[in-house]
Protein backbone atom coordinates (compact mmCIF):
# COMPACT_ATOMS: atom_id res chain seq x y z
CA UNK A 1 0.00 0.00 0.00
CA UNK A 2 1.69 3.60 -0.96
CA UNK A 3 -0.08 6.71 0.42
CA UNK A 4 1.38 8.71 -2.78
CA UNK A 5 -0.36 11.31 -4.39
CA UNK A 6 -2.21 10.23 -7.99
CA UNK A 7 -4.06 12.20 -10.01
CA UNK A 8 -7.19 10.77 -11.34
CA UNK A 9 -9.07 11.72 -14.52
CA UNK A 10 -12.68 11.75 -13.31
CA UNK A 11 -15.66 13.02 -15.84
CA UNK A 12 -18.49 11.35 -13.39
CA UNK A 13 -19.40 8.64 -15.72
CA UNK A 14 -19.32 5.10 -14.37
CA UNK A 15 -16.07 4.04 -16.05
CA UNK A 16 -13.83 6.65 -14.06
CA UNK A 17 -15.62 6.52 -10.87
CA UNK A 18 -14.21 2.83 -10.76
CA UNK A 19 -11.61 4.15 -11.56
CA UNK A 20 -11.00 6.56 -8.41
CA UNK A 21 -12.22 3.20 -6.47
CA UNK A 22 -9.41 1.14 -7.34
CA UNK A 23 -6.22 4.20 -6.62
CA UNK A 24 -7.77 4.27 -3.41
CA UNK A 25 -7.93 0.93 -3.02
CA UNK A 26 -4.29 1.24 -4.28
CA UNK A 27 -3.56 3.02 -1.10
CA UNK A 28 -3.12 6.28 -3.25
CA UNK A 29 -4.31 9.64 -1.81
CA UNK A 30 -6.24 10.77 -4.75
CA UNK A 31 -7.11 14.14 -6.48
CA UNK A 32 -9.47 13.83 -9.02
CA UNK A 33 -9.49 16.09 -12.25
CA UNK A 34 -12.49 16.82 -14.01
CA UNK A 35 -12.91 19.07 -17.41
CA UNK A 36 -15.25 21.28 -18.73
CA UNK A 37 -14.32 20.93 -22.19
CA UNK A 38 -17.89 22.49 -23.70
CA UNK A 39 -19.72 19.49 -22.95
CA UNK A 40 -23.45 19.77 -24.04
CA UNK A 41 -24.83 19.01 -20.92
CA UNK A 42 -23.65 19.85 -17.83
CA UNK A 43 -24.66 16.99 -15.55
CA UNK A 44 -21.69 14.78 -15.87
CA UNK A 45 -19.65 17.47 -13.69
CA UNK A 46 -22.00 17.58 -11.25
CA UNK A 47 -21.79 13.70 -11.02
CA UNK A 48 -18.05 14.11 -11.08
CA UNK A 49 -18.45 16.40 -7.95
CA UNK A 50 -20.57 13.92 -6.15
CA UNK A 51 -18.26 10.65 -7.13
CA UNK A 52 -15.17 12.20 -5.81
CA UNK A 53 -16.85 13.43 -2.34
CA UNK A 54 -18.21 9.54 -2.21
CA UNK A 55 -15.19 8.33 -2.44
CA UNK A 56 -13.14 9.94 -0.38
CA UNK A 57 -10.75 11.79 -3.17
CA UNK A 58 -8.36 14.51 -1.32
CA UNK A 59 -8.96 17.05 -3.82
CA UNK A 60 -11.09 17.28 -6.92
CA UNK A 61 -10.31 20.07 -9.36
CA UNK A 62 -12.53 21.36 -12.42
CA UNK A 63 -10.93 22.55 -15.09
CA UNK A 64 -12.00 24.75 -18.21
CA UNK A 65 -10.87 24.30 -21.53
CA UNK A 66 -12.36 25.76 -24.57
CA UNK A 67 -12.11 22.90 -27.14
CA UNK A 68 -15.98 23.61 -28.55
CA UNK A 69 -14.14 26.56 -29.93
CA UNK A 70 -12.43 24.15 -32.13
CA UNK A 71 -15.67 22.37 -32.68
CA UNK A 72 -15.65 19.04 -34.83
CA UNK A 73 -17.59 16.65 -31.98
CA UNK A 74 -21.14 15.73 -31.45
CA UNK A 75 -20.51 15.81 -27.73
CA UNK A 76 -19.25 20.06 -28.01
CA UNK A 77 -20.94 20.94 -31.38
CA UNK A 78 -24.08 21.44 -31.19
CA UNK A 79 -24.77 21.74 -35.26
CA UNK A 80 -23.73 17.70 -34.83
CA UNK A 81 -26.24 15.02 -33.63
CA UNK A 82 -25.83 12.42 -31.04
CA UNK A 83 -26.26 9.24 -32.58
CA UNK A 84 -28.86 7.11 -31.14
CA UNK A 85 -29.32 4.74 -33.65
CA UNK A 86 -27.15 1.60 -32.42
CA UNK A 87 -23.28 1.30 -32.38
CA UNK A 88 -21.93 2.51 -36.23
CA UNK A 89 -18.50 0.67 -37.12
CA UNK A 90 -15.53 3.31 -37.29
CA UNK A 91 -14.14 5.99 -35.14
CA UNK A 92 -17.64 7.25 -33.63
CA UNK A 93 -18.86 11.24 -34.22
CA UNK A 94 -19.07 11.44 -30.44
CA UNK A 95 -15.36 11.37 -30.46
CA UNK A 96 -13.45 14.65 -29.19
CA UNK A 97 -10.50 15.64 -30.96
CA UNK A 98 -7.16 14.03 -28.96
CA UNK A 99 -9.64 14.52 -25.64
CA UNK A 100 -7.30 11.82 -23.70
CA UNK A 101 -4.29 13.64 -25.00
CA UNK A 102 -5.26 16.72 -23.72
CA UNK A 103 -6.58 15.48 -20.31
CA UNK A 104 -3.20 13.37 -19.46
CA UNK A 105 -1.01 16.20 -20.82
CA UNK A 106 -2.74 18.80 -18.04
CA UNK A 107 -3.12 15.39 -15.44
CA UNK A 108 0.56 15.67 -16.31
CA UNK A 109 1.19 19.45 -15.30
CA UNK A 110 -0.80 18.50 -11.66
CA UNK A 111 1.10 15.65 -11.24
CA UNK A 112 4.14 17.63 -11.71
CA UNK A 113 3.17 20.42 -9.34
CA UNK A 114 2.26 17.61 -6.72
CA UNK A 115 4.79 15.69 -7.20
CA UNK A 116 3.49 12.75 -8.13
CA UNK A 117 4.16 9.90 -10.26
CA UNK A 118 0.82 8.21 -10.45
CA UNK A 119 -1.68 9.05 -13.31
CA UNK A 120 -4.88 7.19 -13.91
CA UNK A 121 -7.91 7.20 -16.41
CA UNK A 122 -10.07 5.30 -17.30
CA UNK A 123 -10.14 4.52 -21.00
CA UNK A 124 -11.29 0.77 -22.32
CA UNK A 125 -10.34 -0.87 -25.56
CA UNK A 126 -12.59 -3.31 -25.40
CA UNK A 127 -16.49 -1.13 -25.44
CA UNK A 128 -15.09 1.72 -27.67
CA UNK A 129 -12.18 0.77 -29.77
CA UNK A 130 -13.53 3.08 -32.02
CA UNK A 131 -11.43 5.62 -30.41
CA UNK A 132 -7.68 5.61 -30.94
CA UNK A 133 -6.64 7.23 -28.06
CA UNK A 134 -7.97 4.67 -25.75
CA UNK A 135 -5.79 1.95 -27.02
CA UNK A 136 -3.06 0.13 -24.94
CA UNK A 137 0.22 1.52 -27.38
CA UNK A 138 -1.35 5.09 -27.31
CA UNK A 139 -1.10 4.88 -23.10
CA UNK A 140 2.29 3.23 -23.41
CA UNK A 141 3.81 6.31 -25.96
CA UNK A 142 1.93 8.95 -23.95
CA UNK A 143 3.92 7.01 -20.73
CA UNK A 144 7.15 7.37 -22.65
CA UNK A 145 6.20 11.11 -23.60
CA UNK A 146 5.85 11.78 -20.02
CA UNK A 147 9.02 10.45 -18.92
CA UNK A 148 10.75 12.78 -21.11
CA UNK A 149 9.11 15.88 -20.64
CA UNK A 150 9.06 16.39 -17.28
CA UNK A 151 11.18 18.21 -14.29
CA UNK A 152 10.26 15.10 -12.26
CA UNK A 153 11.60 12.67 -14.99
CA UNK A 154 15.00 14.78 -15.37
CA UNK A 155 15.16 14.09 -11.55
CA UNK A 156 15.07 10.54 -11.84
CA UNK A 157 10.93 9.95 -10.99
CA UNK A 158 9.37 8.08 -13.24
CA UNK A 159 5.15 8.68 -14.49
CA UNK A 160 2.95 6.03 -14.68
CA UNK A 161 0.09 5.94 -16.69
CA UNK A 162 -2.38 3.56 -14.98
CA UNK A 163 -5.33 2.26 -17.68
CA UNK A 164 -6.93 0.09 -15.29
CA UNK A 165 -10.03 -0.83 -17.19
CA UNK A 166 -8.33 -0.60 -20.45
CA UNK A 167 -8.89 -4.53 -21.09
CA UNK A 168 -12.06 -5.49 -19.02
CA UNK A 169 -15.83 -5.50 -20.35
CA UNK A 170 -18.62 -2.90 -19.12
CA UNK A 171 -19.83 -6.06 -17.17
CA UNK A 172 -16.24 -6.45 -15.43
CA UNK A 173 -15.88 -2.74 -14.65
CA UNK A 174 -19.35 -2.64 -13.10
CA UNK A 175 -18.63 -5.70 -10.88
CA UNK A 176 -15.15 -4.70 -10.11
CA UNK A 177 -16.87 -0.96 -9.01
CA UNK A 178 -19.56 -2.70 -6.91
CA UNK A 179 -16.91 -4.59 -4.94
CA UNK A 180 -15.13 -1.73 -4.32
CA UNK A 181 -18.48 0.62 -2.85
CA UNK A 182 -18.92 2.35 -6.01
CA UNK A 183 -22.51 3.77 -6.00
CA UNK A 184 -23.53 3.74 -9.28
CA UNK A 185 -26.60 5.66 -9.09
CA UNK A 186 -24.57 8.94 -8.80
CA UNK A 187 -22.59 8.24 -12.29
CA UNK A 188 -23.89 9.54 -15.37
CA UNK A 189 -22.92 7.86 -18.64
CA UNK A 190 -25.06 9.65 -21.14
CA UNK A 191 -24.13 11.28 -24.27
CA UNK A 192 -27.13 13.77 -23.63
CA UNK A 193 -28.26 13.60 -19.83
CA UNK A 194 -30.75 15.98 -18.90
CA UNK A 195 -30.02 18.65 -16.78
CA UNK A 196 -30.53 16.58 -13.56
CA UNK A 197 -28.43 13.71 -14.74
CA UNK A 198 -31.21 11.34 -16.10
CA UNK A 199 -30.24 9.81 -19.02
CA UNK A 200 -31.43 9.01 -22.35
CA UNK A 201 -31.36 5.34 -22.64
CA UNK A 202 -31.23 5.90 -26.28
CA UNK A 203 -27.26 6.69 -27.14
CA UNK A 204 -24.47 4.72 -27.32
CA UNK A 205 -23.14 5.32 -23.96
CA UNK A 206 -26.48 4.37 -22.86
CA UNK A 207 -27.03 1.22 -24.50
CA UNK A 208 -23.42 -0.27 -23.40
CA UNK A 209 -23.88 0.85 -19.80
CA UNK A 210 -27.80 -0.75 -20.00
CA UNK A 211 -26.04 -3.46 -21.76
CA UNK A 212 -23.00 -3.92 -18.90
CA UNK A 213 -25.46 -4.33 -16.20
CA UNK A 214 -27.44 -6.80 -17.37
CA UNK A 215 -24.77 -8.63 -18.46
CA UNK A 216 -23.37 -8.31 -14.31
CA UNK A 217 -26.66 -9.70 -13.17
CA UNK A 218 -26.75 -6.41 -11.09
CA UNK A 219 -29.60 -4.60 -11.23
CA UNK A 220 -29.04 -0.96 -13.46
CA UNK A 221 -29.32 2.13 -10.53
CA UNK A 222 -29.53 3.92 -13.64
CA UNK A 223 -32.12 7.22 -13.84
CA UNK A 224 -33.58 7.23 -16.74
CA UNK A 225 -35.64 10.41 -18.12
CA UNK B 1 5.74 24.09 -51.49
CA UNK B 2 2.87 22.95 -49.84
CA UNK B 3 -0.82 25.40 -49.15
CA UNK B 4 -1.19 22.94 -46.13
CA UNK B 5 -2.92 24.03 -43.15
CA UNK B 6 -0.11 24.35 -40.36
CA UNK B 7 -0.93 25.35 -36.37
CA UNK B 8 1.61 27.21 -34.90
CA UNK B 9 1.93 27.81 -31.36
CA UNK B 10 2.84 31.63 -30.81
CA UNK B 11 3.85 33.01 -27.54
CA UNK B 12 4.62 36.56 -28.81
CA UNK B 13 8.06 36.39 -28.28
CA UNK B 14 11.07 36.32 -30.71
CA UNK B 15 11.66 32.21 -31.00
CA UNK B 16 7.67 31.75 -32.07
CA UNK B 17 7.27 34.80 -34.30
CA UNK B 18 10.43 32.87 -36.10
CA UNK B 19 8.74 29.89 -36.30
CA UNK B 20 5.58 31.68 -38.19
CA UNK B 21 7.86 33.25 -40.34
CA UNK B 22 9.35 29.03 -41.60
CA UNK B 23 6.23 28.03 -41.95
CA UNK B 24 5.00 30.46 -43.89
CA UNK B 25 8.08 30.66 -45.74
CA UNK B 26 7.50 26.84 -46.35
CA UNK B 27 4.11 27.68 -48.19
CA UNK B 28 1.53 26.33 -45.01
CA UNK B 29 -1.72 28.11 -44.75
CA UNK B 30 -1.03 28.80 -41.12
CA UNK B 31 -3.03 29.05 -37.96
CA UNK B 32 -1.57 30.44 -34.86
CA UNK B 33 -2.46 29.31 -31.50
CA UNK B 34 -1.87 31.53 -28.33
CA UNK B 35 -1.99 30.23 -24.91
CA UNK B 36 -3.54 32.15 -22.07
CA UNK B 37 -2.15 30.07 -19.38
CA UNK B 38 -2.27 32.68 -16.19
CA UNK B 39 0.76 34.39 -16.95
CA UNK B 40 1.71 37.52 -14.94
CA UNK B 41 2.07 39.95 -17.75
CA UNK B 42 -0.35 40.17 -20.62
CA UNK B 43 2.04 42.27 -23.15
CA UNK B 44 2.70 38.87 -24.59
CA UNK B 45 -0.64 38.01 -26.19
CA UNK B 46 -0.65 42.02 -27.48
CA UNK B 47 2.38 40.76 -28.98
CA UNK B 48 1.14 37.37 -30.39
CA UNK B 49 -1.78 39.02 -31.90
CA UNK B 50 0.20 41.44 -34.04
CA UNK B 51 2.98 38.96 -34.61
CA UNK B 52 0.03 36.78 -36.53
CA UNK B 53 -1.35 39.78 -38.76
CA UNK B 54 1.97 40.80 -39.59
CA UNK B 55 3.08 37.67 -40.67
CA UNK B 56 -0.10 36.68 -42.78
CA UNK B 57 -1.28 33.70 -40.49
CA UNK B 58 -4.68 32.60 -41.86
CA UNK B 59 -6.38 33.02 -38.01
CA UNK B 60 -5.15 33.49 -34.74
CA UNK B 61 -6.67 31.69 -31.39
CA UNK B 62 -6.06 32.51 -27.95
CA UNK B 63 -7.31 29.21 -25.64
CA UNK B 64 -7.08 29.97 -21.68
CA UNK B 65 -5.96 27.60 -19.66
CA UNK B 66 -5.71 28.21 -16.27
CA UNK B 67 -2.42 26.37 -15.43
CA UNK B 68 -1.89 28.60 -12.39
CA UNK B 69 -4.74 27.00 -10.56
CA UNK B 70 -1.79 24.17 -10.49
CA UNK B 71 0.47 26.49 -9.11
CA UNK B 72 4.51 25.26 -9.23
CA UNK B 73 5.68 28.04 -11.55
CA UNK B 74 7.41 31.75 -11.37
CA UNK B 75 5.84 32.75 -14.73
CA UNK B 76 2.13 31.70 -12.99
CA UNK B 77 2.56 31.66 -9.23
CA UNK B 78 2.80 35.14 -7.93
CA UNK B 79 4.45 33.95 -4.73
CA UNK B 80 7.81 33.21 -6.42
CA UNK B 81 10.15 35.46 -7.20
CA UNK B 82 11.39 35.58 -11.16
CA UNK B 83 15.45 35.33 -11.26
CA UNK B 84 17.16 38.62 -12.39
CA UNK B 85 20.72 37.32 -11.26
CA UNK B 86 21.74 35.47 -14.41
CA UNK B 87 21.33 31.88 -15.23
CA UNK B 88 21.19 29.10 -13.05
CA UNK B 89 22.58 25.46 -13.16
CA UNK B 90 19.26 22.71 -13.86
CA UNK B 91 15.78 23.58 -14.04
CA UNK B 92 14.89 27.44 -13.84
CA UNK B 93 11.99 28.27 -11.56
CA UNK B 94 10.14 29.70 -14.36
CA UNK B 95 9.51 26.08 -15.77
CA UNK B 96 5.65 25.87 -15.54
CA UNK B 97 4.88 22.08 -15.59
CA UNK B 98 4.32 19.94 -18.84
CA UNK B 99 4.02 23.31 -20.35
CA UNK B 100 4.95 22.39 -23.99
CA UNK B 101 3.04 18.99 -23.73
CA UNK B 102 -0.07 21.08 -22.45
CA UNK B 103 -0.31 23.09 -25.35
CA UNK B 104 1.44 20.79 -28.20
CA UNK B 105 -1.55 18.72 -27.30
CA UNK B 106 -4.10 21.23 -27.63
CA UNK B 107 -2.64 22.13 -30.82
CA UNK B 108 -3.12 18.52 -32.01
CA UNK B 109 -6.72 18.62 -31.33
CA UNK B 110 -6.66 21.69 -33.28
CA UNK B 111 -5.07 20.03 -36.31
CA UNK B 112 -7.53 17.20 -36.49
CA UNK B 113 -10.46 19.48 -36.36
CA UNK B 114 -8.96 21.36 -39.36
CA UNK B 115 -7.47 17.92 -40.87
CA UNK B 116 -4.09 19.78 -40.90
CA UNK B 117 -1.06 17.20 -40.07
CA UNK B 118 1.89 19.91 -39.64
CA UNK B 119 2.44 21.59 -36.05
CA UNK B 120 5.35 24.23 -35.37
CA UNK B 121 7.03 24.63 -32.09
CA UNK B 122 9.37 27.16 -31.47
CA UNK B 123 11.32 25.38 -28.53
CA UNK B 124 15.16 25.51 -28.40
CA UNK B 125 17.88 23.07 -27.04
CA UNK B 126 20.63 25.37 -26.98
CA UNK B 127 19.62 28.43 -24.96
CA UNK B 128 17.13 26.57 -22.40
CA UNK B 129 18.49 23.46 -22.22
CA UNK B 130 17.31 23.38 -18.15
CA UNK B 131 13.53 22.75 -19.85
CA UNK B 132 13.38 18.94 -20.32
CA UNK B 133 10.49 19.51 -22.71
CA UNK B 134 12.50 21.56 -25.45
CA UNK B 135 14.97 18.26 -26.25
CA UNK B 136 14.73 16.46 -29.26
CA UNK B 137 14.01 13.40 -28.00
CA UNK B 138 11.05 14.85 -25.87
CA UNK B 139 9.62 16.02 -29.00
CA UNK B 140 10.18 12.95 -30.82
CA UNK B 141 8.38 11.15 -28.12
CA UNK B 142 5.47 13.58 -28.53
CA UNK B 143 5.02 12.60 -32.32
CA UNK B 144 5.06 9.30 -31.94
CA UNK B 145 2.41 9.26 -29.41
CA UNK B 146 0.39 12.04 -31.58
CA UNK B 147 0.66 9.12 -34.71
CA UNK B 148 -1.27 6.66 -31.91
CA UNK B 149 -3.65 9.51 -30.56
CA UNK B 150 -5.35 10.65 -33.47
CA UNK B 151 -8.39 9.90 -35.89
CA UNK B 152 -6.21 10.79 -38.47
CA UNK B 153 -3.73 8.74 -37.94
CA UNK B 154 -5.57 5.59 -37.97
CA UNK B 155 -6.44 6.92 -41.10
CA UNK B 156 -3.03 6.92 -42.51
CA UNK B 157 -2.44 10.27 -42.23
CA UNK B 158 1.06 11.58 -40.45
CA UNK B 159 1.57 14.21 -37.77
CA UNK B 160 4.65 15.75 -38.06
CA UNK B 161 5.46 18.00 -34.98
CA UNK B 162 7.85 20.56 -36.13
CA UNK B 163 11.00 22.13 -34.22
CA UNK B 164 12.96 24.13 -36.84
CA UNK B 165 14.85 26.19 -33.71
CA UNK B 166 15.96 23.11 -31.73
CA UNK B 167 19.64 23.61 -32.28
CA UNK B 168 19.95 26.74 -33.26
CA UNK B 169 21.67 29.80 -31.11
CA UNK B 170 19.96 33.13 -30.38
CA UNK B 171 21.92 35.46 -32.87
CA UNK B 172 20.94 32.00 -36.01
CA UNK B 173 17.57 32.44 -35.05
CA UNK B 174 17.59 36.47 -35.03
CA UNK B 175 19.33 35.87 -38.54
CA UNK B 176 16.42 33.42 -39.66
CA UNK B 177 13.89 35.95 -38.36
CA UNK B 178 14.89 38.77 -39.99
CA UNK B 179 15.92 37.17 -43.39
CA UNK B 180 12.25 35.88 -43.63
CA UNK B 181 11.06 39.60 -42.37
CA UNK B 182 10.08 39.42 -39.03
CA UNK B 183 9.73 42.63 -37.31
CA UNK B 184 11.02 41.41 -34.13
CA UNK B 185 10.09 44.82 -32.44
CA UNK B 186 6.59 43.46 -32.29
CA UNK B 187 7.84 40.68 -29.99
CA UNK B 188 7.64 40.36 -26.18
CA UNK B 189 10.51 37.84 -24.73
CA UNK B 190 10.70 39.41 -21.36
CA UNK B 191 9.44 37.27 -17.81
CA UNK B 192 8.01 40.52 -16.33
CA UNK B 193 7.12 43.29 -19.32
CA UNK B 194 5.17 46.20 -18.53
CA UNK B 195 1.59 46.59 -19.52
CA UNK B 196 2.51 47.78 -22.52
CA UNK B 197 5.58 45.17 -23.56
CA UNK B 198 8.22 47.29 -22.59
CA UNK B 199 11.21 44.57 -21.09
CA UNK B 200 12.86 44.56 -18.21
CA UNK B 201 16.76 43.98 -19.48
CA UNK B 202 17.27 41.73 -16.16
CA UNK B 203 15.92 38.64 -16.32
CA UNK B 204 16.96 35.46 -18.02
CA UNK B 205 14.79 36.04 -21.01
CA UNK B 206 16.11 39.50 -21.22
CA UNK B 207 20.06 38.45 -20.84
CA UNK B 208 19.55 35.72 -23.80
CA UNK B 209 17.71 37.73 -25.97
CA UNK B 210 20.04 40.75 -25.54
CA UNK B 211 23.00 38.70 -25.80
CA UNK B 212 21.57 37.25 -29.52
CA UNK B 213 21.55 40.31 -30.64
CA UNK B 214 24.72 40.96 -29.95
CA UNK B 215 25.91 38.17 -31.39
CA UNK B 216 24.25 38.53 -34.85
CA UNK B 217 25.63 41.92 -34.85
CA UNK B 218 22.15 43.15 -35.45
CA UNK B 219 20.72 46.36 -33.58
CA UNK B 220 18.43 45.58 -30.82
CA UNK B 221 14.75 46.40 -31.14
CA UNK B 222 13.55 45.63 -27.94
CA UNK B 223 11.58 48.15 -25.91
CA UNK B 224 13.37 48.02 -22.72
CA UNK B 225 11.54 49.94 -19.97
Amino acid sequence: MSSANAIVLLSGGLDSATVLAIARDRGHACHALSFDYGQRHRAELDAARQVATALGALAHRVMRIDLAQFGGSALTDPTLAVPTQGIEPGIPVTYVPARNTVMLSLALALAEVLGACDIFIGVNAVDYSGYPDCRPAYIEAFAAMANLATKAAVEGARMRIHAPLIDLTKSQIIRTGVALGVDFSLTVSCYQADSSGRACGLCDACRLRRAGFADAGIDDPTRYA
